[in-house]
Parts: C-alpha cells; sequence; structure tokens
C-alpha cells in the first residue's frame, strides 16, 4: 500500500464524523418563532418543490416529511440518526427533506427556514462541503434568501450571521489527552478562529477524549477559507494523535494492550457503572480497535456505544431518575451490545 | 433443605481443605538426615510390609513408590498433587505410600521416618483424624515407634515433638478481612495456641484472603483436644465470616455483585497482571461464586488457579525471572483456564 494511501486511512481512525451545515432563510417571511401555520405550510411547500420538483437529480435522491403527518416512533427514528433536532419534532411547523443515503438533511422551519446539514464518517469535510454546496446553489435558483450584500446570509441568531455556515469534525484525540498535550492543541485552534470542545463531560475535561473542531465566526470569511482552516488545523492533530499514539505504544508496550483488553473486559462484565467511567473505558476499546489490538467489535459500535450510553440517551430509554438504578441499566445495556 | 444441612454445606464454603500430619520416627535409626542408604532401604521396607502385606483392608488401598526408581515426571506430578514435598523428590533415601484415592499420603524418610499426611477438601477435618488415626495404629502394630512416656513420640525437629501432629485448615475470609475483622480473628485464636496466618503474601497481609489455622503446640496436649480446639475456631470463624458476607451483601447490594463480575471480567481479559492482584481479583471471584452469584466455573478451579498463579509455580512453569514477562504470562495462563 502507498505511504499517502495509508495515511488517509489512518486519518479516517482519529475523526470520526464530518458535519457542515447552512442556515438560511426566505426573504419574504418572519423568522421560524414568528411564522403563522399557512406561512410556514408555504414555505414547507416551496422548498419541497424546490428540490423535488426541480431538473436536478437531486429530486429522485431526497424523500419528503412533514412533521405534524408524522407517527412520534418515525419522528424518534429520525431524531436518533441524527438526521433531525429534537427542536423539529416538537414544531408543527416544521418538515423535512432527506437524502435516502443520509447524508443529508435539510430541517423546514426549526430556528432557521432552512437548516441545511451534511454529516459524513470519517474526516470528508471537502466531500460535505461540496454535496451541500451544490444543494444550497439548487435551492437558491428557486427561492428567495434573505441575503444582505455587506454582511451575507441573515439568520434567525445573530451568531449564524454571514456564511451561515457551521463545520465540525469530531476527532478521538485518547493519546493527546493521556500524554497532557489536548491545551496545545485547544490554543493553536483558537488562535485561528476555531473553537475545539469536549463533547461529553463539562469544562476542559472530555470523557472518552471526544472533542468537536469547528469554527467560532460565521461573518467576515468565505466558506472555503472557514472549511480549509478546519482541515487544516484538523491534519495537523490527526499527524499529532497519530504519532502520540506511537508514543504510547514505545512507552508502555504490552502494559497499553493490557489495558485495551481489560476495559473490553470490564465493560462485558459490569453490572453498575456511571457514564464517566463507561466512556473512558469505551475510548481505551476505540484506541485498541483503531491501533489493531482488538478485531471483535467495529468502531462504529463504539461510537454508537459512545452516544447511547450518555445519562440523557439512557433517561430516555429507561425512564429511571435514580442514580443508581441508571447505572445498572447502563451497564445491562452496554453487556448486551458487547457479549454478542 | 433443613436447616443443619444448609449450615454443613455453607462451611464447606468458607473451608478450602482439612489437613493432618503426624511424625513418628522407628527407634533403632538414626534421623533420616543421618541415614545411610541401606537403612533408610530397610525402612522403607519395613513401612511398606506394615501397610501392604498387613491383614487389614488398607493393604489393597496404596500405592508403593520408591523415589530413585521414579522418572523426574512421576515425581513431579506427586508434588503437584500436593502429595509428596519437593524435599522428598530430592532425596534418594526416600519412599512413599499414597492411598488410591490420595486422601493419606505417608511419605518416608523426609524430615522424618513417617510423615503421614491426610488432605481432605472442606471442613473435615474429624473425618481426617479418624483415617490417620486409623492408619497410625496399624502402623504402630507393625513398627517399633520411638516414643518416650514422659514428652510422647521423639521427632527430628524439636517443634514436633509430643503428639506429632499439626492439624490445619485453609479458610477464606474475604469478608472479614474487608470489614476489618481479621486481628480479631487472629487474636482469639492464638489466645488459645492456634496460630492464623496468610499462606500467599507476607506479615499479616494475605494476597486473596487465603489463611491457614492450625495448632502451635504438639507437646503437652491430646491429639483430640487440638483437633477439637481448631475444630472449634474454625466454627466460629467460619459463622463470623458468613454473617460478615451477609453484611456485606446488604451494605453494598448490587455493587458487591458488580464486583465478582469485573473481577472475572478482568481475569479473563488481562495480558499482564501480577500476583497480588490476581490472587485479590480470583478472591472476589471465590466469593461470588459461594455467594451464588457466579456460576460459570467451580471453586475448585478457582482454588486450584491460586496455587498455579504463584510465582514459585509460575517460575517453574515458564522459567522466567523477568517480572514483566513472568507478569504477561500469568496474564495468558488465566485467560486460558477462565475462557473455556
Amino acid at each position: 500500500m502507498t505511504k499517502w494511501l495509508k495515511k488517509e486511512i489512518d486519518k479516517t481512525k482519529v475523526v470520526i464524523s464530518s458535519r457542515i451545515r447552512l442556515a438560511r432563510n426566505l426573504i419574504d417571511y418572519p423568522f421560524p418563532n414568528k411564522l403563522k401555520k399557512e406561512q410556514s405550510d408555504e414555505i414547507i411547500k416551496k422548498v419541497q418543490e424546490a428540490i423535488l420538483n426541480g431538473n436536478t437529480v437531486l429530486k429522485d435522491e431526497f424523500d419528503f416529511y412533514k412533521m405534524e403527518d408524522l407517527e412520534d416512533i418515525e419522528k424518534q427514528v429520525l431524531v436518533e440518526n441524527h438526521l433531525i433536532s429534537i427542536d423539529l419534532i416538537k414544531n408543527e411547523k416544521g418538515g423535512a427533506l432527506i437524502k435516502k443515503d443520509e447524508t443529508i438533511s435539510i430541517m423546514i422551519n426549526e430556528e432557521d427556514h432552512l437548516r441545511i446539514q451534511a454529516l459524513f464518517p470519517g474526516f470528508k469535510l471537502d466531500e460535505a462541503w461540496d454535496l451541500i454546496d451544490k444543494i444550497d446553489d439548487v435551492l437558491e435558483e428557486n427561492l428567495n434568501y434573505a441575503f444582505n450584500e455587506n454582511i451575507g446570509y441573515l439568520t434567525s441568531c445573530p451568531t449564524n450571521v454571514g456564511t451561515g455556515l457551521r463545520a465540525s469534525i469530531m476527532v478521538h484525540l485518547p493519546a493527546l489527552a493521556e500524554l497532557g498535550y489536548i491545551n496545545g492543541v485547544l490554543n493553536a485552534a483558537s488562535q485561528i478562529g476555531l473553537a475545539v470542545r469536549g463533547i461529553y463531560g463539562e469544562g476542559t475535561v472530555s470523557h472518552g477524549n471526544i472533542y468537536q473542531i469547528s469554527n467560532q465566526l460565521t461573518l467576515g470569511r468565505k466558506e472555503e477559507e472557514i472549511i480549509g482552516n478546519i482541515m487544516g488545523i484538523s491534519k495537523q492533530i490527526i499527524e499529532k494523535e497519530l504519532s502520540a499514539r506511537e508514543t504510547l505504544k514505545n512507552q508502555l508496550g504490552l502494559r497499553l494492550e493490557d489495558r485495551f483488553f481489560r476495559s473490553l473486559g470490564i465493560l462485558k462484565s459490569a453490572r453498575v457503572i456511571d457514564s464517566t467511567e463507561a466512556m473512558n473505558l469505551l475510548s481505551n476499546i476505540k484506541l485498541g480497535i483503531e491501533m489493531g489490538y482488538i478485531d471483535e467489535i467495529a468502531t462504529r459500535d463504539i461510537d454508537e456505544l459512545m452516544i447511547q450510553i450518555q445519562p440523557a440517551y439512557q433517561l430516555k430509554l429507561y425512564n429511571s431518575k435514580d442514580t443508581l438504578e441508571r447505572d445498572i441499566n447502563r451497564a445491562k445495556f452496554i453487556r448486551e451490545k458487547l457479549n454478542f
């Protein structure tokens, strides 16, 4: 295998997913929170037609959903697959267009009239941008976007004004965290206007060593510049993480492998476990898979588990407010997923 | 099940094994370290004939071994089954008579001319005494024991003079240890002339919470009194341990079960493990089996593992003097025993 190709594969090990969303609004309507039902229906119809009645290939690739017509369970499934937000399903004025391969979803009448989101597994921010940009063009041909020559696209919340663009990648940085290099990474990123934050946990602590790198600014920069900045810093972070993994491997040797398998053994056996411990063990297992030690599970199953064991998700599953009971349910949930 | 019967079963949970040995010497010979080869052969012959040519049922129940005639591997197997000592196999003057069911072994020309040992699983000190006493009677009818009216049987080492009796039970006391009651038990036992010591580990620390209760004195007491003392204190210790287990169960609830299964999960998965950690995890698993939580393994397998993972045993198996390498081998050994 050639070296650059190998490097590409290594990158997919660190990056869990790439996400881009655009916020867009139509010129002739108030923002969604002020919309009347007939107006929201008009917007839904216009967006639906822009995609489904157009003469592009897109028209066969999307499914249309109107929130008020969906069963609760159908909405639930869309939320769980990260295709629409919980806010949208609570909103009877909402709609959604979802690409059949689930890489693109367009929420209608959520915080903005349009929230176009592309979500790809792995390090594919450029692919995500190409696709979302193309869809934005198709929509713009058919809709009157609220746009100001000086500041750009207008949005419901001022933090999104300008490009309306939020791009992010989700990365797993266990080796940088263990070696104490995470703060350096945070600082480097913030100096070029990017935010790095732990996804789970609070403050600078990230349970499971999962971080999100995203742009803080949407205004005063071109879309390509924003994407390029994230791509650039991400490549550096990925390389640093991969080199930190080699360092750990050299420092710890078989003790690193031992840690991976013990983590798996504990999660397969525990009867009570809180989300912090579970996240840290899952992080170990994920690293163990990515470094080639564990092969009985796929990283994607671990990524999924990391979402599913969160307090909010578990609360929804089991509806238990007692901490011990929740830790018992979580342990059982994990055992069932890992002991197949 | 009636209450007393249930109580009997509970006792077997705490007591791993019961052991009695008698030291005896013949009047017409020097102690073994001063024996000439022809004398040692005479002694072997006399003991052999006393058992095998007698007119009791014993004659069909024993196998005879002469150390100089055995292959190394045969000696090794006898040692590993706790039937003869390492000292005996190094000694070309030695012999052994072993009961076919392996409950009794008679070592000839070890430290004393005769070392008669009974080893039973569980709390069976009285059965062991009945059997060993009967065998001692048969031998005494045929051999001239070195005996002094005032002090009793004479032995090679003065600490065994008198009854020549050492009786012991091996107990597993994890709950007493966890609740901090072990020192009270040690003191109570020592006040009636018994010694309680951790089998593995050093000083008062017992890795794996395995203790041996044995008589310190062999002189000035009748055999039945010694056995009776150990039986009595053991019953008290067993009851205290069982009640401490109930306390732990009430205090910890599912966290106790969690600990049992995590211990099992870790031992099934670890790639590096030292004997201290392994012993403590095995102790947890043993308690988990005895309290009815774990049923995929038998306590006897855990008892066996506790012996096999000791540094000396592992050194013999793998012949590795490097600590890390030994911890790696130990982890592998345990995984192979537990993942069946």
